[in-house]
């Protein structure tokens, strides 16, 4: 079993009170990536420009990523600068270049069509939806968004939801999409618009998943220093859905082993700037940090 | 066993998207005293007015909580009004009226200075301090404040975490006090302080513990209808502290096993206004709600 990725690939230039990070590679598909690759194959479907940095094709190489559907198209990689300030919740967005993003149309490869587990990271709803078209048998297909989107494309995202199994979000983006705060009530909101698994993100506070059949509730892993937590959540959607593959089944006991790996993958990708510490994950890092989770949330 | 608790006897009027209810049954160590009589008798250290309604008095009675050292003062009851808006995570306090309390000085029964275990629930921590000189043999001392007095009587509070084993905080409390912004290194700071088992207490999210031996991170009981969370702290740390007076031990099983069980208790307090819901819990409630958090949380 394998996954396609569809998202962004970026360069990301980031500070936080632990320092300043020029051009690293970036965006969600990658982070997703890091957080998959760890369980199953992951296909990445995106796009990067001519200047994106050998290296990087080299290290996604490296990491058994299948590039066959990354485009390098004529134009620049889409840039991000962001800064975290404080307890480092927010991201203070400094720029947004988009070069070869603006005219992205996914190419998917024929035998990768037939690959059915999904997860549209966050992208522009249409690109997500022209993706999934393309597909012969999606079978367990997940969904990320924005607030961008969900107030630009609103119309677009709710078709969307409707053909996806999995609905990732964080709290805001919940609350915003569903009209309602209390978060058990966006969650049962968001699975009524057709989503039958919700995976609301809430960053340092853990995750909630809401079924028809089960709510789990998770803290998240406690980290001492949070270096950098762009592609947090992404990276957490990588554990989720790459142990979801792995797993072969979405049964209630798959979804929450899934929701801890994500947990743990995503408290690697915090501990350092970028891919940093994400990329060097190893088997013994994973399984130490799950043996302690399980202790310190266990009663 | 059983438990002293010191704190504020109050007439609560709260508005909130449910509505608004005048003059209830409230304060810190009453709310503290619906969790903890679940599990323990406790005795009241606090003072009222002599507007009191009677009923308050029998229905107080009636919990078996031991009003030997409530003194009925001369004054008005202290009473505090405020509202909750959107996500109910913050009151905003529209007006305190102190009355008694502000010339309160704890009164203790000869027979009830032997008890061992002690929560100074948030009143003035130089009223905090009065009363534990009184104990004669202080064995398990949990300490709640707020931040006004970390703002106002900050070397009274240092002083005061030298000689108690537990700090119950909000997050923002943890980070005011301690200075830092991460919450571990919030907890580890209060540990040095003084306090031994530093519980911070996080709302919707959760409860994080640090000891020296070990964490432990607990979520929330998803509650879909919040009524009225004033309270819900109270009600946690009366859960918990009722537990460890019951369980005459406080290892690590027994912490864990007591944040459930002051997290199961909050969960009723904020389905109603003031001690609506709080007052009502059987042990079938509990037992119901402990299994179905139990099955939510593992993985």
């Amino acid at each position: 079993m394998s996954i396609i990725v569809l998202g962004t690939a970026a360069l990301d230039t980031v500070t936080t009170p632990s320092g300043k990070r020029r051009e690293m590679l970036g965006g969600s598909a990658i982070h997703f990536s890091m957080g998959a690759s760890f369980f199953t194959q992951v296909n990445l479907v995106a796009i990067v420009g001519s200047d994106f940095p050998k290296r990087h094709i080299d290290f996604l190489n490296k990491k058994g990523v299948n590039l066959t559907s990354l485009v390098i198209g004529g134009g620049r990689t889409f840039r991000w600068e962001g800064e975290y300030r404080g307890d480092l919740n927010t991201a203070l967005t400094l720029s947004t270049e988009l070069g070869v993003l603006s005219s992205f149309r996914p190419q998917i490869a024929e035998h990768q069509r037939r690959i059915e587990n999904i997860f549209l990271a966050n992208v522009d709803p249409d690109i997500q939806r022209h993706l999934l078209s393309k597909m012969h048998a999606p079978k367990l297909v997940g969904l990320d968004s924005m607030n961008y989107w969900i107030d630009h494309k609103r119309k677009a995202l709710l078709k969307l939801l409707k053909e996806i199994h999995i609905f990732v979000a964080n709290d805001a983006e919940a609350r915003s999409l569903s009209g309602e705060t209390n978060l058990i009530k966006a969650a049962k909101a968001l699975r009524r618009m057709g989503a039958s698994i919700v995976v609301v993100k809430k960053g340092e506070h853990g995750v909630l998943v809401y079924c028809d059949d089960f709510i789990f509730c998770s803290p998240a892993y406690p980290v001492e220093k949070i270096v950098d937590p762009t592609g947090a959540g992404d990276t957490f959607a990588g554990g989720f859905m790459g142990y979801l593959t792995k797993a072969r089944k979405a049964d209630a006991r798959s979804i929450k082993r899934a929701i801890t790996f994500g947990t743990i993958m995503a408290s690697f990708n915090v501990e350092g700037f970028g891919l940093e510490r994400s990329a060097q994950v190893s088997k013994k890092d994973v399984d130490r940090r799950l043996a302690h989770f399980k202790q310190i949330t266990s009663f």
